[in-house]
């Protein structure tokens, strides 16, 4: 009758909603907050039956969400209400995810990343740092459906993906790709190449757009690290300097036919 | 322990379902009902904290949606089940929401506006009266995500999006407008003016659209105002005096280069 | 105060969840399993108010999701979390329905349907046997919104419609029919073609697709049939033939003009 397992390892100071259901395998870090409706630890199926989920300290996780056992996030996780986090995902550090969100599990996402609400995430996904998913994003991973097969794909550090679009089975976005929105993206996208259209053409480099206030044109990083806690500033402006490096580079080399 | 708060306003005859929440600041008006599982004046971070959450009167809230603080809706509010409305939404009256919808709040609505089901509207949203929203359309705010800007769009009277369309930051459709089913649509766009496809091209006025039955042409006025209250005539029949009166006008007036 | 109505017909060896309510209509075969926070029976409005929900045996509704009155499925069900299937739909055996999925009702639907998450299914929808839904797609049903008619769409045995794609008002998919990824189908699709694009161009048959582990084209029911139980086995080389049949046809056809 108690909804929450006596078996769980709750931290400190951590709050849990009105009719929250927290299984057995459930460890939260100290200073979460996990709000009302949820279930946290949903027993699944195959292998990660019975593995622990791992939530990280200082975490908020919105009213009805639900999180399969399984899977391990990082420190000051956010998910938003009414999102389904299912088994298999290893998340890094601050993952933000929004709501309505489809995580299917049997993925691996880095630090930093930010899903907006209705982001589908296929089994298979790797996700690198700092990327950004934006609403009713797919990325899908059967080559072929129905196939039985998954060939997830591969978003490298601070790529952005704009509303509606799909990333197609087993392509790689390298460092600081930008889709915009209702793109189709597929195939090997090279770093900080601008991508647009449902043929997913790339029309250049992200050099190309500009932030309207700043006048600053992307990477992203240009002008909008501020919005990230100062432990991800180094990172940031790592992948700052290779993607500009790479750009300079592409820039200046003579063309070779 | 009890879930509905001895401080919330709740009118007479209100029905409220099991294992819903209603916080502090929440005003109910006379006649509403309220689903399951749902929570109503869930707390708002920011400016709108401790704000009220005002609801009209004969009002339908369906199961397991969540309403923030912070929010005013006028009476006849209907909204489906697992929908997310959130702080500093002001809309007119007899809004009817879907299912699965995702209001980001920070916008207004006017009167008897119609959202199908899984319809995001960013923030700094402006959406008119008599507006029509269909399923997986996009309201986006950000001009080159992610900026931190917040550009919202702005819908007028009697616009319709169709389903899985995206409207882009910043832009303004102006009265009547109708955008195909996946369109992508931006900048300023006249009244009465037919939208479609992924560049937003403009491939004339409404009057091109022939309801099936009635064979009477679009503006959607024409045939389908039997579906709107009583009180919501006169404000039908001026707004589609406008629509015509313009595409007359367009229409005859003579090519000037 | 009984969360399941006495009056419901449960079978044996069922598993209801916490909080999870179910109404007196209600009817769940032997050995079926429901989640936590769900409706079972939710009333309906019109006429499938107090009509029967009928859910076959060995049957799996995962938690929050919300099932009206006034529908019947086949037995082994199963559901995602977070969906809602309202009333009038007709479902045969082993549908098996994703999470987020927002099936509107008055539907008939075949045996072995699978439909992924966030699949919306209109009013009037026509679905064969062993047809695949991927997210976001979207079956219409106004043929010219708002009209308030309903001409749902007719998809045939062993159609694939890929995410993100909307399939047009009172369009036919015949048998085996494959829609690529964000496509905007509609009209009347002949059996087996393949489909893609905004403009739901034909580019041929499915016989362009090749499994990539298998080398063996589509039909998918070439390489996949394993993933169904035995007792669909008979059904799937009837529909293989049908279509293979019909592409040699088609294929050895002189052109006559």
């Amino acid at each position: 009758m108690p909804l929450i397992s006596e078996h769980a390892k709750i931290g400190k100071h951590v709050k849990i909603g009105d009719n929250t259901k927290i299984y057995n395998n459930v460890i939260i870090g100290d200073n979460s907050i996990i709000g009302d409706n949820c279930i946290i630890g949903h027993p699944a199926s195959g292998e990660l039956h019975d593995m622990p989920l791992i939530i990280g300290k200082e975490s908020l996780v919105r009213s009805h969400t639900i999180l399969y056992e399984g899977s391990c996030f990082g420190d000051a996780l956010q998910v938003g209400h009414q999102s389904l986090l299912r088994e298999g995902i290893i998340a890094g550090k601050n993952l933000q995810v929004g709501s309505f969100n489809d995580l299917e599990g049997d993925c691996k996402i880095g630090d930093f990343v930010r899903f907006h609400s209705n982001v589908h995430v296929g089994r298979g996904s790797n996700i690198g740092n700092l990327v950004w998913l934006y609403p009713y994003v797919v990325l899908t991973n059967d080559p072929l459906p129905p196939s039985g097969l998954k060939e997830g794909v591969t978003l490298k550090d601070g790529v952005v993906v704009c509303t509606s679009s799909v990333i197609l089975p087993n392509s790689t976005l390298e460092e600081g790709v930008f889709v915009a929105a209702m793109s189709r993206a597929g195939g090997h996208v090279p770093i900080g190449s601008l991508v647009i259209g449902a043929k997913g053409q790339i029309i250049g480099s992200i050099r190309k757009l500009n932030h309207k206030e700043s006048k600053k044109h992307h990477p992203w990083m240009n002008h909008y690290s501020w919005a990230y806690p100062e432990e991800a500033q180094v990172m940031i402006s790592k992948l700052k300097y290779k993607i500009e490096t790479y750009l300079d580079h592409m820039e200046h080399e003579p063309c070779v036919s």
